[in-house]
């Protein structure tokens, strides 16, 4: 059961949960207490939730972690072989770390607008996109547990959205978040990486970013625009904003990660030409920030020769090293 | 930010969460790679989503936590003036606890069976059914800080079903997860007793249970049903299982609490009445359970000078005053 405890103990100085960001609906007319009805009445959504843990002795910056499409902060919590995510080894390293349910997502469910939730089967999908191996089969060398309890716990490690996916909510919510944390480093993942760069430009408390796979919502100045670019997995397109607001993503470190089992040349695999576009529109996103005075690095992980990982980097059998990558590169910027 | 840091710094052995339970869904017909569709692809739902700590040295038997209805897990971290909830003080106290997201709701949303989320304007019934006050006044004992900000955490504490609540759902997904703590401590709150009995009917790894303020599914045995209750609320009605059933219930020491400001005679005033019928039915549930053999009571707070309870009793002002309760309960029954 209790799997994972290979660094000895965890002293904890403060841990707790709270709700920041968000709007109030109210609806007019006067609430009767004895007849209630939605006359008078208001309801709080599209916040975000976010647990804390703070260690002994913490380091000055806390990490916050946001999930991507389909999950939570669970996303950071125990990988789903039973082994420490990220949110316990940074905090053995010695950061307070923030885990984030976005608004309309897990905990944070409230949402201003309504949805109506189907149970979709996208167990093969998601086996394929991100990048397990090609259903049925996994990829040789791939860094993921093969027991079927383990891909048990990934597919139920998904979880619906509670209302319409917006971008704008959740770099809203995630800004009033870094209001709260004061200055701190952003991780995202995969769909997180554009709610993420939002974030940075709305907020100077974030002080570097670092992108597991950023997966949509990348952003270049107006007039910048590279082409969009087609794939197996659909036409990705890139999204525009001001030279101001893009400008702002220079002040700070950036550096984004991508996993193995995806060429760089097109290739009519779904599962596997959705990352090569990613991959390919990433290094023209990290080219411009570099040309507009910023910090940014792209690490395509093969490269270095780290081989094997899913689109969950910080899931993978060899997260120790992923998170000792990421240690390297905060110690380099001097974030830790 | 982190307040609540009062009793010291916690050491955890362990920590991470995972599912248990549920079911999944198969589309007939053959799944396609390259061209995915609902055809040959699954669809895993209705577990639940557990988030568990060990401290060091652990008591023998861990807590498991089931929240009540709009809420999650939530329900026992900080309070909503940011002081430490169950999760933390049962920590503190050497248990192990594992904090539930029920199936259907937030990190566990995965439902099996569609739904439709509106945001429907709750906030002032929620102030008078968990007798906050009667909106917009607060009670004059009432154990809920005033500052406006910790009535907005509490109205962002809620979250919304993501499917239909079903008490079947729930227990057996409870019951997957007692299977995989062995013998433990059940907490439940709320719309979460129901539930709770049918989990300890179902697994002998239920030790005992403490319930806060339960609101539902009181069980009787075929053929000893009281009437049902008529309130301002609407009508509480018993529900009937068999007798082997019930008779699994005289197996555990069982212990209800219930606040303050409700009478105990018929009210006009909605947000207590409800509460009125529910104390009335869980001293007839208790008087049953002790019938047919058990070991089951109810506190009813004011009787033993425990004033200004709301339906939180676990977040509530005097909460370490709740734990110590409860402390001495499970001591009693020589469960710590």
């Amino acid at each position: 059961m209790h799997r994972g405890n290979v660094s000895g103990p965890l002293t904890i100085q403060a841990q707790g949960s709270f709700a920041v960001g968000g709007t109030v609906l109210k609806t007019p007319g006067s609430y009767d207490n004895n007849k209630p009805a939605a006359a008078g009445q208001s309801f709080h959504g599209d916040h975000l939730y976010a647990f804390y843990q703070v260690p002994q002795n913490p380091k000055a910056l806390p990490i916050v972690m946001l999930h991507g499409a389909f999950q939570s902060a669970r996303s950071w919590e125990s990988t789903s072989d039973g082994r420490e995510g990220f949110q316990t080894l940074f905090l053995r390293r010695g950061f307070p770390v923030y885990l984030v349910d976005q608004p309309r997502r897990g905990r944070a469910g409230n949402s201003t607008i309504a949805t109506t939730i189907e149970p979709t089967p996208n167990d093969q999908l998601f086996f394929d996109q991100f990048r397990i191996g090609k259903w049925p089969s996994y990829f040789d060398n791939v860094q993921f547990d093969r027991k079927p309890e383990t891909l048990e716990q990934f597919f139920r490690s998904v979880t619906p959205n509670t209302g319409p996916y917006d971008a704008a909510v959740i770099s809203d919510a995630m800004s009033a978040l870094f209001a709260k944390t004061g200055p701190a480093i952003l991780f995202t993942h995969s769909q997180g990486g554009g709610p993420g760069w939002l974030t940075a430009i709305r907020s100077p408390n974030v002080k570097a970013i670092v992108a597991f796979e950023p997966g949509s919502g990348f952003i270049f100045p107006q007039g910048e625009l590279p082409p969009a670019m087609p794939s197996a997995a659909g036409t990705l397109a890139p999204e525009a904003v001001s030279q101001a607001e893009f400008e702002k993503l220079t002040r700070i470190p950036i550096v984004i990660y991508y996993g193995d089992n995806f060429p760089v040349e097109p290739t009519p695999e779904r599962g596997q030409d959705n990352w090569r576009v990613r991959l390919a529109m990433a290094r023209l996103w990290v080219d411009a920030v570099n040309r507009h005075g910023g910090d940014a690095r792209l690490v395509h992980l093969p490269e270095i020769g780290v081989r094997g990982n899913t689109h969950f980097l910080m899931s993978d059998l060899n997260n120790v090293e992923i998170a000792e990558l990421v240690s390297k590169f905060l110690a380099e910027k001097k974030l830790d």
